[in-house]
This record gives C-alpha cells, sequence and structure tokens, in this order.
C-alpha cells in the first residue's frame, strides 16, 4: 500500500485526458497534475528544450512526494521519457510504451498511421517502439501541427476542422492504414471527426487509456495502490493561468474543475 | 553619435518583420535580435507571465550593451510596453504608441478595428493608447488566435486561410470600418488577403513600419545614430532552435538569414 499521490505532468492542459482516464481505473487515488501552461507547448520546440523542461515538471512532482511519475504529454514521453525512466529513481510511465505493446497484444493490422506535432513525429519515438515490439508492419507519421490550436480553440467541429483533418489525413486515405495512433492528448477531442475522415474500419488508438492501465497494473502488481476508499482528490498545478484556462481544461477533463487550481513557479 | 547596437526583443521569430523594417530606414545601425524562441507564443498567456518573461527578454538585451531597446512584440507590448519605459534607464520603444500617433495625425477615418492574440486584446492596450490621442473614434477589437499558428505553418494562402479570415473578420465588414490595425507581427505575412477580403477602402496600420520610423527619428533627434557607413550587422539571439527555425524565420525577414544565430539562455 502507498497512499501518496500520483504525479502526472504535461506541457500544458492535455494532459488532462490522461487524469480523465486515470480517475476511471483508480478512483480512490490521489492525483498531482502539473501543467507547465507558461511554456506550452512542448510540440514546435527542440529535443534539448523539451528534455530540460521535462526534467524540471518531474523534479517538481517529485518535490511533492508522488509515488511515481506519468508523463502525459507525447512530445515528453517521445523526448524524455527514456532519459526520465532512467535518471530517476521513482516508476515513469509514458505514453508511448503502452500503445506499442497494445499494438503487439491486440492487433493484426499491420498498416499504422501515427499522428503527433512536429517534435512527437520528428522523434520516431512511436515508430520505433512499435518496431521494436512488432516486425512486418508498415509505418506511416504525420505531423499535424494545427490539430493543437484549432482544438484549444473550439474548432472542433464543422468545416473548418474537417478541412484541416483533410489536409494532413488524406495520405493515410491513400495508403490505406488499418490503424492510427492518436499521438498527442488534444487528438481525443477530435476522435469522432477523424473516425468520420477515415471510416469505421480504421482502428484509432487512445494512448492516454493505454497509460491509465499500464499505471493501474504496475501499482497492483507492486502493491502501490492507496488504501483509501473516498473518492481521491486531483490537485491542479500550472506555470500560467491564462483568461482561457478553464474553458480549456474543462474540454480535457470532461468535467468541471472543483478543486483549487495553484499558480506554481518551476524553473 | 553612438555606435553601439540596436536591441530588439520579441516572444519569437515574429518580430523579424520588425527588424526588417528597421534595416530599411537605418541600413547602417547594428541590430541585436533576440526572440525568446523556447517559451513562444506569449500572446495566449497571462499578463503577468508576459511581464516576467519581457523584463528578462530586456535585461538579457541590456547586459549586451545596446543603446535602446525596440519591443517587437505586440503581447509583450501590451502588457509591458510602459512598465519597461518607467523601470528601465535606456530608450524603450514599442508598437503601440506609434500607431496612436499615426492615428492622430494622419487619418481622418473614425471606424477603427483592431485584431491581435488573445493577450493584446484583452489587454485594450491599442484601444487605451489611440483614445488618449483622439476622440470622437469608435474602436472594435477582435482576437484572432488562429492566424499566428497557420502563418507559422506556412497556410498563407488559399480557401484555408479565407475561412479563418472571414471567421475572425467578418464582424469588421458587418460594422463597416474604414481602418483595421495588423496588431500581431505574423499579420503582416497576410496583408493581401486580409486586404482582399475587406475591400481596398479599408486602410491597414502596420505597426512595424510605424516602430521603425519613430525609432529612426529618436535616434536622429537624439543623436544617437552610428557614424558607421558600413551595412549594419544583425545577431540573431534565440532561447531554442527548432526544426522549423530557418524557414519560419526567413518568412518574416523576407530574405535568407546570412549570419549566425545563437541559442541563448535568459531565464
Amino acid at each position: 500500500m502507498n497512499n501518496k499521490p500520483i504525479g502526472v505532468f504535461d506541457s500544458g492542459l492535455g494532459g488532462l485526458t490522461v487524469v480523465k482516464e486515470i480517475k476511471k481505473l483508480l478512483p480512490y487515488e490521489n492525483i498531482i497534475y502539473l501543467g507547465d501552461t507558461a511554456r506550452v507547448p512542448y510540440g514546435t520546440r527542440s529535443k534539448d528544450v523539451v528534455i530540460k523542461f521535462s526534467f524540471q515538471d518531474a523534479d517538481y512532482l517529485i518535490s511533492k512526494k508522488v509515488k511515481c511519475l506519468v508523463v502525459a504529454c507525447n512530445t515528453a514521453s517521445s523526448f524524455a521519457g527514456d532519459l526520465l525512466k532512467k535518471h530517476l529513481t521513482l516508476p515513469v510511465f509514458d505514453v508511448i510504451k503502452p500503445v506499442a505493446e497494445d499494438i503487439k497484444k491486440n492487433r493484426r493490422e499491420r498498416k499504422i498511421g501515427i499522428i503527433g506535432t512536429k517534435g512527437t513525429i520528428s522523434s520516431h519515438a512511436y515508430k520505433k517502439a512499435i518496431l521494436k515490439k512488432v516486425s512486418k508492419v508498415s509505418i506511416l507519421e504525420q505531423a499535424c501541427p494545427l490539430f493543437v490550436p484549432m482544438i484549444e480553440e473550439g474548432e472542433i467541429k464543422g468545416s473548418l476542422i474537417e478541412k484541416v483533418i483533410e489536409k494532413y489525413l488524406s495520405v493515410f486515405k491513400t495508403k490505406k492504414i488499418d490503424t492510427l495512433v492518436l499521438g498527442c492528448t488534444h487528438y481525443p477531442i477530435i476522435e469522432k471527426e477523424i473516425q468520420n475522415y477515415l471510416g469505421k474500419k480504421v482502428i484509432l488508438i487512445n494512448p492516454e487509456k493505454l497509460v491509465a492501465e499500464d499505471l493501474k497494473k504496475y501499482l497492483q502488481k507492486n502493491r502501490m495502490l492507496t488504501k483509501s476508499k473516498r473518492k481521491g482528490k486531483i490537485a491542479y498545478l500550472v506555470t500560467d493561468i491564462s483568461q482561457s484556462f478553464l474553458k480549456v481544461a474543462e474540454i480535457f477533463l470532461g468535467t468541471k474543475i472543483t478543486s483549487k487550481v495553484t499558480k506554481v513557479q518551476i524553473d
């Protein structure tokens, strides 16, 4: 048993989609969420800067005595996931590894598309992780840098987002992929629109759900679950609170934010 | 005479449009450009964070012994321009003041639209500055948060940007504005498309040109121009160099970057 909180960090607010999934599977756990909203997005930045920011995020959560660390941000997972695992002494979960394991275990499909930020795609982290687990797959990667700003602007339905979906995903239609990894915390918000565009036969893989399952399994196996049987609390820590904070946060969390949101300085 | 360089800072690379205008008017001056590319954009962040980042940018340039400071970023100008002028001992130029002066001096028009980032618009800095100089004007403000990511993605022509222009600017058509302030360093890139949408009669005001004129006048009047008659040098300092750095930088500068680009740490 371990009653300490789970630490989750993200470049901004998109990681709340991961919190949402963790809450579903582990409702009694306390969570400390850190969103680096003063420096969001990470997806356009260089590897060096993303690594630096990720370690600052991780160190801050460790100072808050978390029992483990979930890297919710796909770009941070891609550039810094392995380094964090190597250099930190607590268990670290990223969104990449469980996707590769899921594809190995559950999928017969063999034409896999991956979408993400520029950083995530340029790192080839998903591709490398999948190719370590399964052979004889063809993998096609595509950065979709306009999805994040469109979603944060609330442009999640209608002709504008449909046009942007077509811009980025038409290549997948041409190449007839059978599976698509939604490699950014924001993308589940437009999952239906993506599914509509690609057709029902294409399987969409949602890393947020898989990392929550990965976390649950690990905590169970290692007897690290809380012994509390009360609904867990979430502490929201952010490095900046902008005007649109609550609106955007609640899009990702899927419910109202009822706990206190605290602005912290991590650099 | 003062042979020290002019310091220009911006949240990222958009401020290179200001450098371009300064080079046209003051070709012999040396310029040190600082782009805070590790923390770009400023336009979505809170006032407090933009002020903090702006002072870090300014302090860094002052440590490089610049003779004056140009705040190229509209959001930084809006939130921090007056504070920088108050607390720093060297001359500070922002993009807001010369726009208000230009409207007072040269414009008979009286229905003014202002577009910018969320930060710039929420600050009402342009509106307040214009209303201090001229009365009997009606001012309509509109944040256009998708313009920056679209322009940085190279979506500067065609149906997608036209749709986004319509989304944001249709209100100005309805209200029949006669003047529009392009209150973000990125917007001159889509000036033609905006003009096409609004029609030829609407006057577009470009703060980048005006701040360069303001700077030139001040340096002349105060005998602070360089005595060199050789083409000035530009030093490019940035806090991050991403993959798309050169492509984006050259869009704004309008020419190839031939000098060295140096990554610096300012926080």
